[in-house]
């Protein structure tokens, strides 16, 4: 049995001796190297954080304490601790989550992948515990350097550190990246506290020689002692978290064990809150990883775990055309700049940015300044691309309101992975961004059907400057171009059976056109008269989809967002607004939140399949 | 011809001598209150900041220099600059705006009253014109020490620091207070820096000395500035903005205009973001605001300006309703917490405060964290109420949807300010809460339609402990009680001619029910049949309602959110959803931002009187 198998729970790693603690640590990286490089999955922030989640679940007590982990992909060493090891099914339907996930484990407390949000969650779970008498009770948030940059974390620890008795330890694991190096001026300000190590080492010199003489607590060791104060603003300023209030303890060798327990430890016996800065390496003892100048093997697919090669390769991603289509338009119009949200590759800016090194913008894991920074380059007479996951326009919704559309701001929102994302679950699919964007005044969407359209459409909202634009599109790569019948004022008519009336409109959005596409073919067999259109520009709402509307029984809406508040909602709202009473169907992702799985399992588990709408409108109407 | 009637640009106020800049500011302070106080607008702010705005306004070069006021209601001085000196209809239709207006004037950029937005702006500003080539064109954010704990602040800040070059000053308009006293480390923080303004004057009283000496320009004057640094360090720490990267200025006297001017021109001639810390005392010059332990006249009606009184006296608001509600809970329960926003007094907070002082808590300006902290209370078994602003929640949209439903956290939050709010403008209607509530899984949302059941719904919300749920009223006075004809699974039926089918089934959402009720008599006069139905829960959509649904010819929904994703568009899917193809009209206000006026001008603007909406009832029914 090996020494990992032996460990079912904390109390199982807290028995082991301190010096079979690094055969565990590579017995863990073998295994994640192993495991994930079948399924897929965040590697190398995993590989970081070996050592740091073992020596925080031996010095403290989860799930008694609390261990809240930001951007939980970090977790794996976590789940392996806390009596999770069978990872075959990581990411799959029914297997374990990516990300913690409360189902699966009482040690698991923040389920989400959305990044910053750890040290909220922590300061509300240590003032509870402090409301409710359990002062002994200790709370522990594991926050990367990047997710400091995001605004919520700002917010926390500006109340964190005004409370001074509040047993909670901020553990800032600190691999100068967040997807990408971090950017900006905390970014300079860790890497100056990177830069003092030598002062511990300075201090431990001083107590060895202090310990050679016989006047080891003495006056000359309470000297030096007195002096640490002193001698630390001279080698070491503590620099911003002090001058908020919150003792800073580091930095720490993440990879040290020893060093680790010490340092929190001594954070845990504080009594009030304390920032423990630790020193990883993304992708630590792999080198495939560590050689990786991306970005560290952060999220993989399929790999061969020798060489470190994907195993299948993908064919031509919707990101890739995004990614073209802004080279080639950079080229034509020098008023085009691009935002990334710390996430420069994934997004598909590499070659705007290697192009054109001076209209790029990485902002951080910053979503709301992405935004409103956008607007204030559209005000001074730049058109803006703001390029990120669909389900991260969530934090900047308000921006997107109130900075870009109430201002009138010719702002272009990208919108990468929308719709079902997959594997990572409940928080990353991009189902909220057509909702969002319906409340939007004066906002325009498209959902460009085939990879075509991804150039066409991002060339049409660049000459927006009115209003703030959203092109949206899947992950995964494009199928076929799928070509109009005919044009109605923008409106492509994909299939009809005449210009007649009949008896069902079905509307298709995005990638969800070649769904709508079946469905029409199965009810066409079936002998009913079928339109299937695709408006191109979904919001606002053409008046020729209207018109279409009125020429049809029912109308049935095909989206891969949610039902409420949807393109549908929209659909049916405008066609009542022209004074037609025509039903409107909406066939969307429920108002529920979706578990991971496959893009295909998660679809049909939401009736998105073309065998499930067609049995649905069958007997509407019949 | 006073001095201020001369001022019609800043060129004007360039032109005046230095040693009248006293007696303008005394001027603009008297038609301040003069002007404020017949019309109500937000007085305490701006009385604040008389000098900084004319320092600004005569070191800097708007419009060509653009210069960005956080949360706008700080503009009025601003405007009086500007060209704009009737204030005779602030904030009333077709008047003034209470907040910068890019319509009123070309030297406004940002109108939005959301806080904390102005660094993001500067930046992209700054940036797009470093784009564009414009280096000479100065960037100035004023922001005030309450807006920084808003994690938007932060994250402009790390981008700021990071750009050594570029011409952007932040002026940091520090108070002491957002709405009311700032909290946390950074307003410490803010303490500690204020309490070194000794070492200006030391260096000032330095330089005196070695004026009088032969030796000035030398040798011992070199010495003494190369000691600055050590000095600086000794005497005075320069704190975290410095160790972000970013240059500080200050403290600066904020009322004294020469100390302003000489800040603000070395700012300016520094070549990169400097930060530029100037002290003010809010209401200045008018002793009823700075004798007001509550907000300083933060935001007033029309009162005396002799006695500071208000001329109306308001009945009983929904915010008392609440407010006292919460006292009576807070004693029965003591797991309920309660959050602000730092707006403890506006909310109806405080009696809570004051009863239950260990179950508060004041967060600053930061939705973000207020929800997140909420989900964290809960975790830890408390159940947390957080009050705030209807338009505020759009910050918190994704941890509402992220932190707080996916993980089930019984979280109630408590919108003021719902619907149309009036004369506060576009970024202060209450009109987007419905449609973000509508996406969120599992969500519950009441709207009490009177004052009695604000209480029955606060009860009903602390019980549910495994989803967040929403409770919002508007801006005003409680009308009287509505009593219901029948309840059907907890939907209250409010009119009907007998148990049978009706033309129209009229769903009033809180206090449109008073409307609703509106409509159904003079449709009834007409001799149609119509029911009156309040969800009293509007979501998720009762069953019940649908049901009432199948019993009518068509339904209208009348609610003042947004029609886009509201409740309206909520009850359509769910009625289509139960198989019933019953057209659903929904009456609300229109995708579009909606100007100042009185809450009934705006009402009839969005066609949302009972006139309005039978005249379209009556043509859909014909």
């Amino acid at each position: 049995m090996s020494l990992l198998e032996r460990i079912q729970e904390p109390a199982d790693l807290k028995a082991v001796p301190e010096a079979e603690l690094p055969a565990l640590a590579e017995e863990i990286r073998a295994f994640l190297v192993d495991q994930v490089s079948r399924t897929g999955g965040h590697l190398g922030p995993n590989l970081g954080v070996v050592e740091l989640t073992m020596a925080i679940h031996r010095v403290f007590d989860s799930p008694r304490d609390a261990i809240v982990f930001d951007t939980g992909h970090q977790s794996y060493v976590h789940k392996l601790l806390t009596g999770r090891q069978d990872f075959s099914g990581l990411r799959q339907q029914g297997g374990l989550s990516g990300y913690p996930s409360r189902a699966e484990s009482a040690h698991d407390v923040v389920e989400s992948s959305h990044a910053s949000s750890s040290l909220s969650w922590a300061h509300g779970i240590a003032e509870g515990r402090r409301v409710r008498g359990e002062h002994d009770r200790h709370t522990v948030a594991v926050i990367g350097d990047g997710a400091l940059t995001g605004g919520m974390a700002w917010e926390a620890l500006n109340n964190i550190a005004a409370e001074s008795d509040l047993p909670l330890v901020i553990v800032v694991n600190d691999n100068e990246r967040s997807y990408a190096p971090t950017k900006g001026g905390l970014a300079d300000h860790l890497a100056t506290l990177r830069t003092t190590r030598g002062y511990e080492q300075f201090l431990d010199w001083g107590k060895v020689q202090l310990r050679r003489t016989p006047v080891v607590g003495g006056p000359m060791e309470r000297a030096l002692h007195g002096m640490k104060k002193g001698l630390k603003d001279v080698v070491a300023p503590q620099g911003m978290f002090e001058d908020l209030g919150l003792k800073y303890v580091g930095p720490v060798n993440g990879h040290d064990i020893p060093a680790l327990e010490h340092a929190l430890r001594k954070a845990r016996s504080f009594g009030g809150p304390v920032l423990v800065h630790v020193i990883t390496q993304k992708g630590r003892g792999y080198e495939h990883a560590v050689n990786d100048e991306a970005d560290q093997f952060h999220g993989i697919g399929v790999i061969n775990p020798e060489t470190g090669l994907p195993i299948q390769i993908a064919g031509r991603s919707w990101t890739d055309e995004f990614s073209d289509a802004m080279v080639e338009l950079g080229r034509e119009r020098e008023d085009i700049v691009a935002i990334t949200a710390a996430m420069m590759i994934p997004v598909g800016l590499k070659g705007f940015a290697d192009a054109y090194p001076d209209r790029i913008f990485d902002v951080g894991i910053a979503e709301q300044h992405a935004a409103t920074m956008a607007a204030g380059l559209a005000y001074a007479g730049l058109h803006p691309v703001v390029a990120i996951y669909a389900t991260f326009l969530n934090r900047a919704f308000d921006q997107l309101l109130m900075d870009c559309a109430l201002h009138k701001a010719g702002v272009t929102f990208v919108l990468d992975r929308s719709g079902v994302t997959g594997p990572d679950g409940a928080s990353h699919h991009g189902m909220w961004d057509m909702s969002i964007a319906g409340i939007v005044p004066g906002l325009h969407l498209a959902a460009p059907r085939d990879g075509q359209q991804v150039p066409v459409a991002l060339r049409a909202s660049i000459d927006i400057d009115d209003a703030p634009s959203i092109i949206r599109f899947p992950k995964g790569t494009v199928g076929d171009p799928i070509v109009a019948v005919r044009s109605v004022d923008g409106v492509d008519v994909l299939v009809e059976p005449d210009d007649g009336d009949v008896d069902v409109l079905i509307v298709g959005i995005g990638s969800m056109v070649a769904t709508a596409l079946a469905v029409a073919d199965k009810l066409t067999a079936e002998g009913l008269r079928v339109r299937v259109a695709d408006p191109v520009w979904a919001l606002p709402v053409p008046s020729a989809l209207t018109g279409l509307a009125g020429t049809a029984r029912r109308v049935a809406v095909v989206e891969d967002g949610s039902v409420a508040g949807g393109i549908g909602s929209q659909v049916a709202y405008a066609v009542r607004q022209a004074g037609l009473d025509v039903p409107v169907d909406i066939f969307g992702l429920p108002r529920e939140f979706l578990d991971h799985g496959s893009r295909g399992q998660v679809l049909e588990a939401s009736g998105l399949t073309a065998d499930a709408i067609v049995t649905s409108l069958r007997s509407r109407l019949a």
